[in-house]
C-alpha cells in the first residue's frame, strides 16, 4: 500500500524540534520570538510549468522552493527563524519526496531554519512555503525608502550577473542553442538561486530600499519607485552579465537583463556617498554589487546605455497572468 | 485587457494595515508580537475537487479556507491575529475573485484580524491559508497532554452535531437523496464552518489535550492517543447528531460521525471532575459540548453502544492520499 499523508510526514518532514517550542505534529506549531524583536513573514507559492519545470531534479525543486522565500526576508534584512510547507502532489511518489526534502533540508539547515508545519495533500504539484524571520524595530528594509541621489544597487554572483536563469528558460523554450557546460551553468541559475539573507543583513542601516528580483528588474524596480514616490535612471550597460549571457545578441541579452526573471539578486539603494559602506557589506556576504544607476525626483523609469540615450522599448516586468 | 498580478492584489487583497506594522505590498508583512507571548502557527492548503467542489460559492469558500485555519488555531486555544493568503486559479476571474475576498474578510472581520502578505499566481485552483495566533506559554492545549481517566469531548453546534459536512458530500456524491431544506443545512456546515476560536480560549487551563476534527472523529482522536500515549473507550451512541443526519439509516451515520471530516469541531480532553466547568466555557461560547467517552491506560480505541459493546467495524479516518 502506498504511504499514507501521516506516514509521509513522518517519514519526510518530520525532524526534531529545535528552537521551535512545539514543531510539526500538532494543530498548531509554536514559536517563542525573541523579545523586543518583530517578525517578518512572507509566502511564495510555486506551480508546477509556471515556477519550474517537470524535468526539475527534485532535490533543486526543493531548494527553490525555500530560496525565493529566503530570498524575500532578504530584501527585508530578516534573519530566517522558521518556515512552513504545504504540499500537493498527484501521488505519493517517493523519490520525488526524499529529493525535495534532500534539498529543502539542505538550504534549511545552511540558514540554521527549521520546518515547523505544514499540509500535504493530493492534487496538482504545488508548494507552498512560508518563512519567518526576524529584525529589530524600524531596521526592516523596506521599499518604500528610496531618495531622489540615492545610487542604485544589484547584488549578482562574483564573476556573474542578473539574467542566467531568464537565459536558462530559452534554452528550454527552444528559442536559444548553448553548448552544455554553458547551458548547466545558466541551468543552475535557474533551478538553484542562492538567497542573499547574508547581505540582507549587512545592509540594514545602510540601504534606503531594498526588493528581491523575482519578476524581472525592470518591473521590480518598478515597484521601488511606486512605493518611494521617485524616479529612477537605469544604465542598462552597467548591469552584469555572466559570460555566458554577454556572448548572446544585444536585445537578447537586454531582454534577460531587464525582464529575467527569477534572478533572486538584491535590488537596493542607498545614499551616494555610502559605496565603500556597500561594497564592504557585499564582501563580508561573499557576492557582488554592481551600481548600475540613480534614484531621481522625477517619476518614472529612463533606462539609457553607457553614452546616456535613452532606450526606446526597455523591456517590462513579468506578471504570473499575462506571460 | 485582464486584470494583472498586482492590480488583482491591490483591488481584492490590499487593505489598510490596522495591527501589522506593514502589511501587503513589500517583499514581507511585518508583525510585532505582544511582548512574552509565543507565536502559533498553522498552514492548510485547499485543492479543488478534494476540500471544495466546483459548485461551492466564492463567498463561501472564502469563508472555508480561513475557517479551517482558525479551527487549528482554535484547537491550540491561541487567539488569532493576522494571515497570509497564497492563491493560484487557472485565469482571472473577478467575480471569483470579489466573491472570494467578501467571504474571506467577513470571517477575517468577525475574528479581528487581518491578511498581511502572501501571492497570486497562475495554476490549477488552490489556496494555502496561514495563519498566526499568539498564546502565553504554557497555555496552548496539545494533542499530547491526554491522561487515563479524562473524560472526552466534542463541541457541536447547540440543536446540531457531527457528520452533516459528511452526509452533504454523500449527497453530492449521489449516495444519499435528501429534500431541498435538509439538504441546505448539511451543505451549510460543509461549506461554512465556523472555527471554535472562543471554545478554545476558553478552555485554556481547563482542557489536558484537544484537537480539531478535520480527518474524522476516530482518526484524529487516534493522533491525540498516539501523542498522549494512552487509549479510550468512545461511546458511538453518545455522539451528537443533527436532526437531518438522525433520520438516516444506522450505518450511514455512524460513518458519518465517526469518519466523516469537515467538521471543525474541537475533540478535547479534560479532567472527569471538570463537567461544571467545561460546561460554563462551552455556555461562554455560545456551543454545545458532549460527553463522548472516557480516556483509558490501554492503548488503542474502542468504539462502543450505549450498552458497553464494542462496535466491530468502527470506520477509521480520512487521508488525503487513500480516500
Amino acid at each position: 500500500m502506498a504511504l499514507g499523508e501521516f506516514d509521509l510526514i513522518g517519514k519526510y518532514f518530520t525532524r526534531p524540534a529545535r528552537r521551535a517550542v512545539l514543531g510539526v505534529g500538532d494543530d498548531c506549531a509554536l514559536i517563542a520570538p525573541n523579545p523586543g524583536q518583530q517578525l517578518a513573514v512572507s509566502c511564495d507559492m510555486l506551480v508546477e510549468g509556471r515556477h519550474f519545470l517537470p524535468t526539475v531534479a527534485p532535490q533543486r525543486l526543493g531548494h527553490k522552493a525555500l530560496a525565493v522565500n529566503l530570498s524575500d526576508l532578504a530584501a527585508c534584512g530578516a534573519r530566517p527563524l522558521a518556515f512552513t510547507l504545504a504540499l500537493a502532489m498527484p501521488r505519493v511518489d517517493e523519490p520525488f519526496l526524499a529529493g525535495l526534502a534532500q534539498g529543502l533540508f539542505a538550504l534549511a539547515d545552511a540558514h540554521e531554519i527549521e520546518l515547523i508545519g505544514g499540509d500535504t495533500t493530493a492534487g496538482p504539484l504545488n508548494l507552498c512555503i512560508t518563512v519567518f524571520g526576524e529584525v529589530p524595530p524600524g531596521q526592516a528594509l523596506r521599499r518604500d525608502g528610496a531618495r531622489p541621489g540615492d545610487a542604485l544597487w544589484v547584488s549578482h554572483p562574483v564573476g556573474g550577473g542578473l539574467g542566467d536563469a531568464r537565459l536558462a528558460l530559452e534554452v528550454f523554450r527552444g528559442r536559444v542553442a548553448l553548448p552544455g557546460d554553458a547551458f548547466d551553468t545558466v541551468r543552475r541559475a535557474m533551478e538553484c538561486p542562492q538567497p542573499r539573507v547574508v547581505l540582507g543583513l549587512a545592509l540594514r542601516g545602510l540601504a534606503t530600499a531594498a526588493i528581491d528580483l523575482s519578476d524581472g528588474l525592470a518591473g521590480d524596480l518598478g515597484h521601488v519607485l511606486a512605493r518611494s514616490g521617485v524616479g529612477a535612471r537605469l544604465v542598462a550597460d552597467a548591469l552584469p552579465a555572466s559570460p555566458v549571457l554577454a556572448a548572446q545578441p544585444l536585445a537578447l541579452r537586454r531582454e534577460c537583463l531587464l525582464a529575467g526573471g527569477d534572478d533572486y539578486e538584491l535590488l537596493f539603494t542607498a545614499p551616494a556617498g555610502a559605496q565603500a559602506a556597500v561594497q564592504a557589506a557585499a564582501a563580508q556576504a561573499g557576492v557582488a554589487v554592481s551600481c548600475i544607476g540613480r534614484i531621481e525626483a522625477e517619476p518614472g523609469l529612463r533606462v539609457v546605455d553607457a553614452e546616456g540615450r535613452a532606450l526606446a522599448d526597455a523591456p517590462a516586468g513579468f506578471d504570473h497572468f499575462r506571460d
